[in-house]
């Protein structure tokens, strides 16, 4: 991969202190010409499931070249691993515990395993000088990233790495019913619920016009195409920006219209 | 216009999501050297109202050249339609939806119609190749403005538009008892609520120092010139940043102190 | 110092409202090269030690020739000051309430009095052409801060100023049961308490592993060296990443957990 200058962050710190801005003076000291941006900081302290699905969505929409940041890291000072991931088109420079997950199943379905490059962060060289035991994102991986981000490469930052830790995706569950049980992984900021069905799964099963969806007590109507294609005031099932199966109302909130969140489950049914 | 690489981005996908750094991947994917300002994406979930008067509080302040970026966009995926508005300075993309409405009467007022270009984005070439149904922010819009910050010619986007959808942005009222009846617009930060009455319309009624102000049961004293002029914990009216009346308090929050916000009214009376 | 166009933003003015925006807007306009890196917008209205604090856990982090814009203000309009000060390393543009008192503390200890500039912005020629009475931000401080990044010298900004107005900064307070009291002068993003307590305190008085903490009723144990020393669910002392005593909960929420926040006080005592 060749760099192009522009670095992503995706963290937990939160938009009061100033921890994401030290990432920033750190990377700048090392790059000056860095293009810094923010994915968000607002994951949920210490919730790398989340971190993880949010990483997903975005990464691929950067150029070929972007390094991106990820720490979310519970972990820090104990033994979880550091590690560099890198692809023919990104990189990723994050806490090794699970945060990379669908980036990793992602990479490996589209360049295969051996085009990736898994190591570990263990050459000092490219941290600052004093390692705090609390802050490895200001000491270790932001100076990484910035160091990957101006050309040094993957198999300079440490030694390979077999594995990458995984975390267990949720995956649509066949049901005794012969239904599948899907579930919501996301809710995003206007209340749309974001499942684990993809159009991929609905496409391997059936087909869009047979798929019944039911919530709790509800009867979710056909799949529509668009926020502008359901009547006012009702729950909608359709494809998302990101090709996934979600619930929403248009002009309105689902999750709260629904009273569901974040691993709710929910039916779907092939009707012939 | 001659573009000058800035690229401003206002926006209600909130900052948890990864929608907004979406836009800027595709945007530095068009033009690497894009210079990327978020106005907000802490537009309240669809409020085109919102979106319209903050944009309109900010675009004058950037450079000559600024492509300013809006997705407000309730509609999406239904028939209304994505615009560009190139004046001799600012350039704005947005959908036609209201978004644009003081910004639009702000440069008809300054450059007359006839230098405003008002065009339908229709020009799939300036798109993301995949257009989904539920995120033009990603596939149409951000693209586009990418090409406008390079250079692209407002003509080349897509076909003229006679007019623009304009919001009825909330004038004062004439009363019988020959007060006038302003609203609140915005509430800011600070409490601050700031009113449709702007220190012109005062000038073409009467004076600064004959105007009595009332709001609910209470009657603020005259107009101050600054938050210090007046008494802790009390309201006072002054004329903010932007030019317009607001109620305000020293050191709290006015619109908490008050109970009032958007929408509601008070009243002013010329005295002589 | 020679400028090297990065610039900060420390404001009160949140996320929504375009106040931030226009700062970038008249900084781009003074300076189209500017790299714009926002350290917070969210200092809570007018808390001016907040604002100290956390502009002082960010700003050494940032490479030399950073200037960082401050703009926590509640005195705007009225005869409060408004200042540069500039270092061999960084210089800083902010209202002269207090909000520079731990960065000025620093300096003085790292560089000596004589080597910093402290200028009182009076020369105009560096402000918008017109000074709104609501707003020195824009109008002052962000085109002064745009010209210091491109290279106006401080003592072309104004007169130089004798004295910085100073907070009265929380020590550690020695009470009569041979007890130190400290206090907690930030929650942060983790609910991490972080006092006023430094490593360097409790090395000047004692060692580490004599040192007793005691806060509310609760007795915490020894100090931790990393968040994963501690067992789950339990509050524990360690040195956070800015060298400074605080209390923490791994993987959970100290503050909350403990019902405390800023200013609340905690004990430490040595014992042999």
């Amino acid at each position: 991969m060749q760099p192009n200058g522009i670095l992503t962050l995706t963290t937990d710190f939160g938009s009061v202190d100033a921890y994401s801005a030290v990432l920033k003076g750190v990377i700048l000291s090392v790059n000056p010409q860095a293009t810094l941006i923010d994915v968000t900081h607002e994951i949920d302290a210490q919730r790398i499931a989340q971190a993880a699905y949010l990483l997903h969505t975005g990464y691929r929409y950067f150029p070929d070249g972007t390094v991106h940041l990820v720490i979310v890291d519970p972990g820090v000072g104990g033994d979880r691993k550091a590690v560099a991931l890198c692809s023919p088109r990104w990189a990723f420079v994050a806490p090794d515990n699970g945060v990379l997950s669908y980036v990793w199943k992602d990479l490996v379905a589209e360049f295969g395993r051996e085009q990736l490059q898994l190591i570990e962060l263990s050459d000092t060289r490219w941290w600052l000088p004093n390692v705090s035991a609390t802050f490895h994102g200001r000491d270790i991986f932001a100076p990484v990233a910035a160091h990957l981000s101006k050309g040094v490469k993957a198999e300079e930052l440490g030694n390979p790495l077999a594995e990458l830790v995984e975390l267990p995706l949720a995956e649509p569950r066949h049901r005794l019913d012969d239904a599948w049980e899907g579930r919501i992984i996301h809710v995003d900021n206007f209340g749309n619920c974001i499942t684990n069905i993809t159009r991929d799964f609905i496409a391997q099963h059936g087909s869009i016009e047979q798929v019944e969806i039911g919530i709790l007590d509800q009867r979710i109507g056909r799949i529509c195409r668009t926020y502008a294609d359901s009547e006012w005031g009702m729950v909608m099932a359709l494809f998302g920006s990101s090709e996934r199966l979600e619930l929403a109302v248009r002009n309105g909130n689902a999750a709260r219209m629904l009273g569901v969140g974040i691993g709710d489950s929910l039916r779907i049914r092939f009707v012939s």
